[in-house]
């Protein structure tokens, strides 16, 4: 990598966050934690192996805890750690951009 | 797409600017125009091919805009258009994250 420190540090940031899915469940945790199933429900186009993949790397990176709460039948419920909220403001501005993006005239 | 205003318009942002290197390309650009080779340089692990078509996708998004001057030998230089500099507060956020990110301890 060159030294240019602020490119090294977006490439970074994208590494870990970029792709098309990972912003997006982070955007549905930052209302609250959620089941898979939910998850599933919320992001329709994702398949059942993906989300567990991205669900996973989230965890790994300590954004996401997963928790299983010993019912029966178990359940397992995904929430952002403080870490996680970091993202907040990144899911914001990206709304707004995305917002942006389907209100203008086709380019 | 399931009605969520927020989530969608977060996917419909990462699905133009997500993936590894657009929003790294965006960050050397609001610097200032750049020629290819340049950019080649500041990104030394792309490869020219991935180069050529994310600027292409940018291009056809009218973010960036490619200008061709006809000198000997032929300048192509890429610039951010006025819809493209609408990415700068993303890349701010995503800077400050990265670089969080790298200074944090190992997960």
């Amino acid at each position: 990598m060159k030294e240019n420190i602020s490119g090294c540090s977006v490439e970074e940031a994208m590494r870990l966050i970029g792709g098309r899915w990972r912003m997006l469940l982070v955007s549905f945790l930052l209302e609250g934690p959620r089941r898979f199933n939910q998850l599933r429900r919320d992001v329709p186009n994702i398949s059942q192996r993906m989300l567990t993949l991205e669900l996973r790397a989230l965890e790994e990176a300590g954004l996401v805890l997963r928790t299983v709460y010993p019912e029966v039948p178990v359940r397992v419920e995904y929430s952002l750690t403080p870490d996680g909220r970091r993202l907040e403001k990144i899911v914001e501005v990206l709304k707004e951009f995305g917002l942006w993006l389907k209100a203008r005239p086709a380019a």
